[in-house]
């Protein structure tokens, strides 16, 4: 829930009189989300999306991800289009904070996500992997292996207050993965964070895609195995192998996985997992007293690297091998 | 910032299959109000908001603010009108809560009060007033005289964690209160939470009035009173009396105060500010952790008691005595 920035209404209104959007008729801050703060803003010329930039999205990675939704977004992928001022320019400011309006996405987040669902977020990954191709910026991953290791010497000290034994297994896990991790799968722009709330529906029907603020060049099976953490275990921990098979054949039948690609998935889903166990063991552990946003369990993550450290082979992910 | 209850999609397009409103095209947590769930609803009929009332407001309440804002509304009173669904009835049941969309008012509500949204927040609560004279139903005030007593024999042992002396300071203030309360005053619907959130503008012009879940029946001259305190002090603490002058002025353009409500004026200030004060102490003390909602610093209010007991007659708010 993150509304981090007030804005007054003299601002906001002195900021929306530079676009072709009228007059400004309602500005309510969204409870959703934990990077920016987010407002749906309803002008005379219907709903938008406007976002303030906090201090966690770096103001130099700004191009690169509105140049990929504008880029995106010209190749038929449901996703939010930056709109631009009179002037042609989109990135502005509002109290001191990059900002930006986007074009709003109809649908809802799937509280509880089906088989069906996860066939969709397949494919619309595939798709975007193949959209992208194409597009000129690029943006290393931040949050690859050498930034586990990072964030792990900023936490290992303290990460036995969350629950003990959890500094050795992480540090285990990273010695395991550092000599194995591919460095050669075919690469490109990933979302590297299609976790449900950033994926609209109506009923079944895929309709938007959003949060493109973790987006970056890596290999594109990895954001497969985020997708596959984020959208096929169940609450009670356990994984539904039926929602994976059906995220992989929605991916394949759009853009087909090469047989090194499927061997790296239990590896990657490893990869994945430790990825956002640290995250969320940084956060839990530096969380500010009196913040709004509750930190998310970092222990989920614990849970979910243990399922893949004991996979024995891509099958176990629902896949058959014929490609 | 407040959604407590999360509505699944399914129990959203179900819910809403009830009313005329077309299908769901979005629904988003407002990050705002504190006392319930609020959702931007947008359909093929445009936006709404649905609300879920949460446990603190009482479920045998409802009819009554509901019916206050229909009976409001076909006055002319712009507050949010409760949508019946196809059978007639506009309070129902989602997710186990008493749920009810109503319609959507543009505006937003002034970050920096001026002392002409002053003048329009006065007028506004005049009409209110007048316009509520002939509602039938009746709800006590139940954080009036007796409520602060309740409250304060539950703070009062914890009371000067938040500031030491503060527990002798408000049994102090009760004492005075209890035998100079006046009880009778020219009465009716006051809307008893008029906070400059719960008043949206666009410009100058006031767009809405919401957030009518503290109403109840009281002196009328109290509700001013209680808008005095939400308006008329500065950030500092600095009482602004031509704020306070507007306020009184625009009121008493649509409905005169009576001399004695005049003569009252400083009492009722003076209870409005305990009253805000001890609902503020009580949620300081009694703040879950890691609750999303961060408590409002109930010393503000002890300034603005301190200001009201040091005045010496309601010439010091501004009021010329000509009525």
């Amino acid at each position: 829930m993150a509304v981090y920035t007030e804005v007054t209404d003299e601002d906001l209104d002195a900021f929306v009189a530079d676009y072709d959007l009228g007059s400004v008729l309602s500005c309510k801050g969204i409870a959703e989300g934990v990077e920016n703060s987010n407002f749906l803003l309803v002008t005379e010329r219907g709903p938008h999306i406007l976002t303030l930039y906090e201090k966690r999205t770096k103001r130099e990675d700004l191009p690169f991800f509105l140049g990929l939704l504008e880029h995106l977004s010209t190749r038929g992928i449901a996703c939010p289009l930056p709109v631009a001022a009179r002037d042609g320019v989109a990135l502005r400011e509002l109290c001191g904070r990059p900002a930006v309006i986007v074009t709003f996405l109809s649908g809802q987040w799937p509280r509880r996500a089906q088989p069906v669902h996860c066939a969709e977020v397949g494919a619309a990954l595939a798709r975007v992997h193949l959209a992208a191709a194409d597009f000129t910026l690029t943006r290393p991953n931040a949050l690859g292996l050498a930034g586990w290791r990072e964030l792990y010497a900023k936490c290992r000290h303290r990460a036995d207050e969350v629950r003990p034994g959890l500094s050795a297994e992480l540090g285990a896990e990273l010695e395991h993965l550092g000599p194995r991790w591919p460095a050669d799968l075919p690469a490109g722009v990933i979302h590297a964070d299609l976790f449900p709330d950033n994926v609209f529906f109506r009923g079944e029907e895929l309709t938007g895609l959003i949060d493109f603020y973790f987006a970056c060049n890596d290999a594109l099976a990895y954001d497969l195995a985020i997708g596959l953490n984020a959208w096929c275990f169940e609450a009670d921990g356990a994984f539904n192998a039926t929602k994976a098979r059906a995220m992989l054949t929605g991916y394949r039948k759009v853009r087909p996985l090469s047989a090194r690609e499927v061997a790296a998935l239990p590896l990657l889903c490893r990869g994945s997992a430790i990825r956002f166990l640290l995250t969320r063991l940084y956060d839990w552990l530096n969380h500010p007293e009196g913040a709004f946003v509750r930190p998310k369990d970092p222990l989920e993550y614990r849970r979910k690297l243990r399922f893949h450290q004991g996979v024995r082979g891509p099958g176990d992910y629902g896949l058959d091998m014929e490609g």
